[in-house]
Order: structure tokens, then sequence, then C-alpha cells
């Protein structure tokens, strides 16, 4: 049975994005594909086992996070490769927030693994803002169910 | 092995972070426990088996996300329950993440399922910004990885 069977878990979008990007490894892949990778081969340095990759890229694909496109290198047979779609690059913030939390509270010896910037190189870090973009006290944000979330 | 082993990921603190908060149920166990509740009877609600629960309480008190405090019911023996520790309010933004992308991209008949607001109700959400808070474009956004990510 899927979490996603539960009243408590149904209707909640945590839960329901936890689905796909809660799998094991996908997360992962993601940032890779972040880093500009999209061959299996380099996919595989992030430890996966190559079974478990193909399924896994088959069902970020199936999800719209990621999209083939076909490569061929000079005298190799026609490959695949996998590239971001919107909805995966949308995922950017759920890395972001990972690494921030794994930045404060497992910090590594030489800092932070990954630094988030513009093209025009601006350092960029996440924050709750209000809906005028004013930055909050992210101590003072608390999370409340809404209606859709209750309602049974 | 774990996936933290690897060149790819030791130095890579979203898989830090993965490893304890990409275990399933703990981030759907954060979620209830942000709103308010500090029971096992309560956090039952997920779907989680009983015994699965005590042990991803006791990880997540062993790496300091909540805290056990004693209470005792009347006519009840004494009991303990969970409480959010700072470390773990701190992940707050890992649910947002998720809540945000699962709005979204897998959107909910009757609209967001949280809703995050500070004390006086001001409405809040997650944003990149740079160092003086201005919000940045989000799809202008790029995570590079760091010398501690790349050098090994």
């Amino acid at each position: 049975m899927s979490a996603l069977d539960l009243p408590a878990n149904r209707h909640c979008s945590v839960a329901r994005s936890l689905e796909l990007l809660g799998q094991k490894w996908n997360l992962l892949l993601l940032r890779e594909a972040f880093f500009g990778r999209t061959r299996f081969a380099q996919f595989r340095r992030i430890g996966i086992p190559p079974a478990t990759l193909g399924a896994r890229l088959d069902a970020l694909v199936d999800a719209g996070l990621m999209q083939r496109r076909q490569y061929r290198d000079p005298g190799e047979r026609t490959r695949e490769e996998y590239l971001l779609t919107d909805a995966g690059r949308d995922a950017l913030s759920v890395l972001a927030a990972l690494g921030s939390w794994g930045d404060a509270h497992r910090p590594l010896p030489d800092g932070p693994s990954i630094e988030y910037r513009t093209s025009d190189g601006t350092r960029a870090h996440l924050a709750f803002v209000d809906d005028d973009g004013r930055v909050l006290d992210r101590t003072d944000v608390h999370p409340q169910p809404t209606p859709a979330y209750t309602r049974r």
C-alpha cells in the first residue's frame, strides 16, 4: 500500500512530491542533470546499479521531469541522452533546501558543496518571502494545513 | 553500501541530507510535527507501521531533529512525546520546496494543501534571493559544484 492511500497523505502535496522525488536516487540524478550531465554513463557515477538507473530515468521521463534526445558519437550507434524539462528544473528549490539543511547541520570540512548563481554571477540562496518579495524571518514561518488538506 | 561512500556523493550536502531526510516517512513525520502533533498515536495516522515509527522517531531524536519530553495523562502511566528541535524546524524549507513542486506539478483539485504564514498572518513562500534579499528569477538560478565538492 502506498502512503498516498491514506487520508493523511492523499491530500498533501508534500506526500505527492515525495512519491516521485523521495524515491532513492532521483534527487541525486536531478543534481547530476543540473550539473550538465546527460548520459547514462555519466549518471552511473552516483553509484546507482545500471538496471536501477534505466528504471529511474524511465520514471523521470514518464513523470515529465526529463526528456530524451538522440545523439550519435562518431563511429558509434545512436544513443539517447536525458535532459531536464521545465518541471525537472522546478525541483531546484528541493535540492537547494536539502543542501542548505546539510550545510547547516551536516557541515563538510571544506564548506558548502554546491553554490547557486544567476547567469551574471549573483549568488542566490533560498528564503521565505512575503507576496511583495520581502524576506521573512524563517523562524517565524509556520505551515498550516488548508481546508483542501483537512477536508476529507 | 551507502551512496555516501562514493566520491560523487560523499562531498555533497544534498546527499548527506538525503541520507536522513530521504528515508521513507521522515519528512511526513516532520510535517506532522510542524502541524503540532507530538504523540506516538498521533503520528500513526500517516500510515507508518508501529515498529517502523518507533525506529524513525529514535533516528530523528539521535540525529537531533526531535527531542523527547515526558508527559502523563490523568490515570495513565508516564509516556514520551516528540518535539521539533531547531535543527528539525530548519527542515521547513525542504517541506515547503516539496509542497511547492507538488502544487505546481501534481496539483490537487482543491488547491494547495499547506500554506505558510508568519505569526501575524502574512503569507510566505520560498524564493531564491540574492545576498541583499532581492528576489531573483528562479529560472536563471543555476547550481554549481564548489571546489569542496569537486576536489577529491
